[in-house]
C-alpha cells in the first residue's frame, strides 16, 4: 500500500514547518484526500473515527479503531498508534495519550465530519479552531515530480478513451449509454471514473451539470462529454464537446469562440499570474464576443487527488500560479433551449509557462 | 429521481416536530444519507457548498450552486430555492436569506465538512451549534414499510450473489479474484458494492478488517466473506465463512459456537429490549465457551442508507430496540494466526421479535 514511506514522512516534516508557521499545536487530519496525500492510503471515512494527528513537533500519531489497526502496521515505526475499541470513546483515548491541550490552536482537515469537531470542540474547550487548508493547501497544490507523472499519465489515459469514443457513431445512444461507453473504455484503461461521467445531447447541453437520461442523441445535436478516471489515486477531468451532422453557422461561431478562450486562458498561464487573471483571459473573449451572460461557471478547478481542490480559476482569487499547479481550462458558453460548448483541458504550471496534459484535438469534430 | 415527493415532504413535517422537542432553531444537512433521506436525491458533496435547510417552522430552504439548481428543479415549489454564483460567498446568499439569526440554537448533519461548519460558526458568532443526530436519528432508525420492502429486496439479492459464489470451487483463486467474483455478481443483481468487498483466507480471517491481497485460497483454509449492495440507495450486509475442504476438529467447534451465538442474538430481539442487551446475549455464549477475548468487536451496527447507522449493537447502548430498526447480527472469533470465523445477517426487529433479512444458510460449508 505504501511504495515509498520516505516520500510521506517528509511530506510531514514539510506540514509541521508549515504549522510553525501559523502557529497551530495540532493539526488532526480525517479520511481523505488530505489523509492519502500525508500516508498514501484513503483510510475508511465511517462512524468509527480515524484521525492522522500532527503534533507541531515530534512524531505524529495515528488514533483508529483498533480492527483497522492492521491496515496501518506498516507505519508502527514512524506513527504512534493509538488504537481504541468499540466499547471505548475514541476522544477519551486522545485525551489520555494528549493531555488536556488546555489552552491550543487546532486545526482540522477539510472534510472530517461535523458530528467529530462538534465533540472535539466539547472535549477541548479552550482551543480555538481553524481549517488546516492553510498547512495541507500549500503542500497539495505544488505537486512534486512523481504526482506530475501520474496526473499526465491519467491524462493520457483520458484521451485514448477520448479517441476510442470518437472512432464509433453515437447516434441513436441514449446519453446514458453514451456514458456506460465511456466508463467501460476507462475501466479498460485501468480507472474508475474520477466523477459523475457526463454526456448532454441538444438542449440538455446548455446546463452544465446535466444529468445523463434517456434522450436519444440525434442528428442536429451537439454533445458535451465530460469526463476522467482515477489512476493511483490521481484525476484526470476533461471535457470535448462534438456536433452530430452538420452544425449550424450559429455552433460553429459559439464553438470558436470558447475554443479561443480556452486558448487565451492557456496562453496566460506563467508562475506569478493571479488565478483571477487566468479567468478574466477566457471571459475576456467570450464577453467581447457578446456572451459574457452565457458563460457562467468559473474557468477552472484545481485537479490532483481531489477532483475539485485549489487552486480555483475564478474571478476573486488572488492567489499566484506556481510551477507545479495542476488545474482545468474549461470555459464555455450556454445557450438555454439550444446548446452548450465547453472545451476542458488539465494543464500544469511549468517555468516556461502552460502544458497541457492533454493532447486529444481541440478542433470541432464532426460524428455520425 | 424523486419517485414521491410527498412521501419526502412528510419527513420534513417530521422533523421539524422533533426540531421543537430539542429547541433547534435551523437544521442544516449537507449531501450524505440524510440529505438522501429527506430528499431521495444523494446530492454532491463537493467544495460547492449544498445545504437543505429546516426551519423551526415553514418552508425548508435549499441552498446550492447555481449550477447544481437544475437538479432541484422539481422541488421548486416545495423548497424555497437559494442559488449561489461561483463569484459569491454562499454564506452571504444565507444570511441575506434568514437574516443575522442572531441568538440561536443549530443543528448540522454529521457528515457537513468541517471546513463549513468552520465557516458557519465564523458567521453566525452568537449560535449554538450541536449535532443534528437526534432529529434525523429519530426518523431514520425506524425504516417504514416501502424503506422495508427495499431493505429485504436488498439483502435478498445478496443470498443469490452467495448461492451463485458457492456454486463454483473457489481453491486457487486468490482473495482479490474472489472479491471480483463476488462484485461481478452484485452488478449482476443490480448492485454496486455496499462498502470495501473483504475476503480473508486462513489466518488473514483472523483480521475482522482485512484487506484482500494476492493470497491464494487453498485446502484448509477457512474463507471469511463479508459483502453487500446498494439497492435504491439502501445496502443489504451479509457475511459467511466456509471452510476450503474437510474443516479441523477446532474450527467445527469454533464455528458452532459463533453460529450459537448468532441465534442467541437474533432470538434476543424485540421491542423494548435494550441494544447492548443483544449484544450481550451474543457474547455470553461466546465467553461461556472461553472465547470471550476472541470475540473483538460489536455484535453489530444498523443498516439503511448508511452501511454503518444507528442503532448500534454494543456494550454501553442502551437504547431500547423499536419496530422497524434494522441492523446486522454479525458475532465473530478471531484467532491470530489461524483462522477468523464471523456469522452476519441483516435482521429487522417486528413487533412479534426478530425477522432475518438474509435466507442464505448458516450451517457450516465445505466448498473445493
Amino acid at each position: 500500500m505504501v511504495s515509498d514511506q520516505a516520500r510521506f514522512t517528509a511530506r510531514w516534516a514539510r506540514a509541521q514547518a508549515i504549522m510553525k508557521d501559523y502557529r497551530f499545536d495540532l493539526v488532526l487530519v480525517s479520511p481523505s484526500s488530505d489523509f492519502f496525500y500525508l500516508l498514501g492510503q484513503p483510510g475508511h471515512a465511517s462512524p468509527r473515527l480515524t484521525l492522522l494527528i500532527l503534533p507541531a513537533e515530534g512524531r505524529p500519531a495515528l488514533l483508529a479503531g483498533a480492527l483497522e489497526m492492521p491496515g496501518y502496521a506498516a507505519w508502527a515505526d514512524d506513527l504512534r498508534l493509538l488504537p481504541w475499541r468499540d466499547e471505548e470513546n475514541p476522544l477519551d483515548v486522545l485525551r489520555r495519550a494528549f493531555g488536556p491541550v488546555s489552552v491550543s490552536t487546532i486545526g482540522v482537515s477539510d472534510r472530517l465530519w461535523s458530528v467529530f469537531l462538534l465533540r472535539l470542540q466539547d472535549t477541548y474547550r479552550a482551543a480555538r479552531w481553524y481549517p488546516a487548508t492553510p498547512v495541507l493547501r500549500t503542500l497539495r497544490t505544488v505537486k512534486d515530480e512523481a504526482e506530475l507523472a501520474t496526473l499526465r499519465e491519467a491524462s493520457r489515459r483520458a484521451d485514448l478513451v477520448w479517441a476510442a469514443f470518437i472512432s464509433q457513431p453515437v447516434a441513436g445512444l441514449t446519453e446514458r449509454q453514451a456514458v456506460d461507453r465511456l466508463e467501460a473504455w476507462l475501466a479498460e484503461q485501468g480507472m474508475r471514473p474520477a466523477f459523475e461521467t457526463s454526456v448532454a445531447a441538444g438542449p440538455n447541453g446548455a446546463s452544465p451539470h446535466h444529468t445523463p437520461g434517456d434522450r436519444v442523441i440525434a442528428a442536429g445535436d451537439a454533445l458535451v462529454c465530460d469526463f476522467g478516471g482515477v489512476l493511483d489515486g490521481y484525476c484526470s477531468d476533461m471535457t470535448r464537446t462534438v456536433h452530430i451532422g452538420p452544425p449550424s453557422e450559429s455552433f460553429k461561431t459559439v464553438y470558436s469562440i470558447v475554443q479561443r478562450a480556452q486558448e487565451a486562458a492557456f496562453r496566460a498561464i506563467r508562475p506569478g499570474v493571479r488565478c483571477e487573471e487566468i479567468d478574466a483571459a477566457a471571459r475576456w473573449v467570450i464577453e467581447t464576443a457578446g456572451y459574457g451572460p452565457q458563460f457562467i461557471h468559473r474557468t477552472g478547478h484545481g485537479l490532483g487527488i481531489d477532483i475539485h481542490e485549489e487552486p480555483y480559476i475564478v474571478q476573486g482569487n488572488r492567489q499566484p500560479l506556481q510551477p507545479g499547479m495542476v488545474f482545468s481550462d474549461e470555459p464555455g458558453i450556454y445557450l438555454p433551449g439550444q446548446f452548450g460548448v465547453r472545451i476542458e483541458d488539465a494543464v500544469v504550471c511549468t517555468e516556461r509557462g502552460g502544458e497541457r496534459l492533454n493532447a486529444a484535438p481541440r478542433e470541432l469534430t464532426i460524428l455520425d
